[in-house]
């Protein structure tokens, strides 16, 4: 039985998507009934870049399968420093793991890398590249907290860097989603995400004020705008300032509008919004222990 | 059902206290009978501080009870050098845990911590601050070696800065123990301190000399004097000295005086007594386990 | 029952090197029966030096026996910062575990840190002296691929610090393995090594070209000329390529060559190779799980 890599959101067809999802539904559910389902098991971490929140998320998530996992640890402990490639390394740790889960700064890695290994391999994210499990929990808190059916999404921030934002827009194209793409004119989306979304029958818009869409939106998904984008600090704090919300920003919303965001956050959000019902990003982040239990048992399994 | 978190020793009343020792003896007593009792459970660790033994024994404690941790992770590979506030991090970490333990420089920070999870949450040490489960395994060390009745501790070398001192000298006025603080003139108890424990009642002495107490002491808690204290090295030197000791020191003390440190020690307790009868610092940092698995399933299960 | 410390190769008998692998085989041949076999064990991991392989090996041993880890973590996060001797942490340590495993720079350290605990400790290298489960897993890998009967085997690169080596060596001349020692003049076994060996009997030559061997050889093991044992970078490259191995120079070899190195391998092997019959690197290091479960299994049962 070939097993398969999970490299990039792009290659998850809808009907994938849907099964991680629906899985993750059930496991939230009764996670009782998986508690000891892959007991036994080990998932080898490769972490080559710091993280927290992904790191700790796949480590509950195996964990609360019944599994465990085994931990390179960061790399400047590890034999990387002694100039092993990425190839060599992987084919190691495969030996002791039944799956793997790595992050890596360079574009391009985890899929050079999957091919050298048996054990199936999640990419946790490479470089400016992909991150598929962050693409699928954040499907799933849309799902869960506003459902796909005549759904209208904003994408607001960094548009131009930010890899969740474009993993993120081509999926919601596969479900129909109106998107409207909200930023400063010199992080716009990229020409050629914009093509491939155009080009997929995306229905989309672009719009450089948040206040043009905001009582339209179900979603709001929020991302950070990075000071190293910009020439100089005021610049940066010029854009970035017209780029923050508060509560006050979303007394202009409906009432149910669903705020997001990846996290960490620093200003992009005040933390009076915290206190109301729009914010979601906390919820958004935990639900990344359901969803990444789905992905792995379906995997380990056998099932995608 | 309100989670109780685990902030400080002094919050801990007498019964509490009680409670915490008297589960950490049965545990002690009969490991088995606890093997599974969290099995599925897992407690989230967030050392912003490098620790080793306060780390390595909670642990311990949670899978000496079936269960397992997350851990963050040092802090300069996690999102916190993104510049993510420490209220957003614990917010994010507790979708991952059912119970969090916390260690960080800034006195005050797990109580802050604390005001946002559900989860509960243990302070394994803030700073200056509190450091609530090192209390209760010195106070578990000392019952077990020398009970709490009829009960005079000596406690000897930096009083001013130490924060283990502060709580355990406030906890052992609680079960009326007869004091005896030994420092050089400038590390003495510091006034709030020394204030606090008269209005509690407590019956205690202050000294520059071990000797003119040692003969009368059940228990001698000897901690280390820090070189950075002193303006120079000189100083240091002489002053750190005259609060040494060695097997020929004890030689003046009763057959069954228990002597304890938090460790780790550099010099304050010569090699030569690690032999003697009277040492006990290896075994009061080996309680750390029972009594963390104590604190963890009296939390787990909401008794507390 | 006084429990046996895993200090060095040269200390296990063959009898006890047979034992354990036999209870490897019977563990790689049947994983599943001891799947829950050491449940509620704890192996403490003392890292004071950065590993990859070993500690991964180490901690997927641990947990496939259904057993679990408590890890100091680095060092640098480590209480052996401010200044605690070694002998103080591995008697701490030992309180949170039921065996240790310990990486330390100094030679002698592991015999050292060995005499002050009670539980088992396990040597995962003190600098340039011994290892002894990597030379384990490597007889295991010979055992397995090539038997030992009647058994030819070239040991290549550097010959004069590679600890490896050294321990191989006289583990295969228990064997009664016919050896071959393949270096720059610069590289050679030191004097007191080849002396050892020539006192236990061992059938042995030196060479300094592989052409003059490669033919009757049944293993080759490679190792890793280091940059820094060389007066400048030109003397190196040039030695250094004299030593490396491709698949066209393994056409002079046998059909059945078995081709082994501990990894991490730089230039010394060519990826050529990986897609030949003779590599087996990377099967040896995956042999590392099932070597360190026989032995972790025999030591906590008090066995060897």
């Amino acid at each position: 039985m070939p097993q398969d890599h999970i490299i990039s959101a792009k290659h998850l067809s809808r009907a994938d998507i849907e099964s991680v999802l629906d899985r993750a539904a059930e496991i939230a559910a009764d996670p009782e009934a998986v508690a000891d389902r892959h007991a036994g098991q080990l998932l080898g971490m490769l972490f080559f870049e710091p993280s927290t929140r992904t790191k700790m998320s796949f480590s509950a998530a195996m964990k609360r399968l019944g599994g465990d996992i085994v931990d390179m640890g960061p790399v400047d402990q590890s034999s990387v420093k002694k100039g092993e490639s990425l190839a060599d390394t992987v084919r190691v740790v495969e030996g002791y793991a039944d799956a793997l889960v790595m992050r890596h700064p360079l574009e391009g890695s985890a899929k050079m890398a999957s091919e050298f290994v048996d054990v199936p391999l999640i990419n946790a994210g490479d470089g400016a590249g992909q991150h598929p499990t962050q693409t699928l929990l954040d499907l799933y808190t849309i799902r869960e907290s506003a459902g796909f059916s005549d759904l209208t999404v904003g994408i607001m921030g960094d548009l131009k860097y930010g890899r969740t934002v474009h993993s993120l827009a081509h999926a919601l194209t596969t479900f129909d989603a109106q998107q409207h793409f909200v930023s400063p004119e010199s992080l716009k989306l990229p020409r050629g995400v914009r093509y491939d979304l155009h080009e997929a029958g995306a229905s989309m818009r672009e719009h450089t004020e948040l206040e043009e869409v905001l009582d339209s939106l179900d979603v709001l998904y929020v991302t950070r705008i990075q000071a190293e984008r910009f020439p100089d600090e005021d610049e940066y704090r010029k854009v970035a300032g017209e780029y923050q919300i508060d509560a006050e920003t979303l007394a202009a919303a409906k009432d149910d509008l669903v705020v997001m965001h990846p996290l960490p956050r620093v200003d992009e959000i005040a933390p009076d919004v915290d206190e109301t019902d729009h914010a979601r990003y906390f919820e958004q982040a935990h639900n990344g222990v359901p969803v990444r239990m789905a992905l792995l048992d379906l995997i380990l399994e056998g099932n995608l």
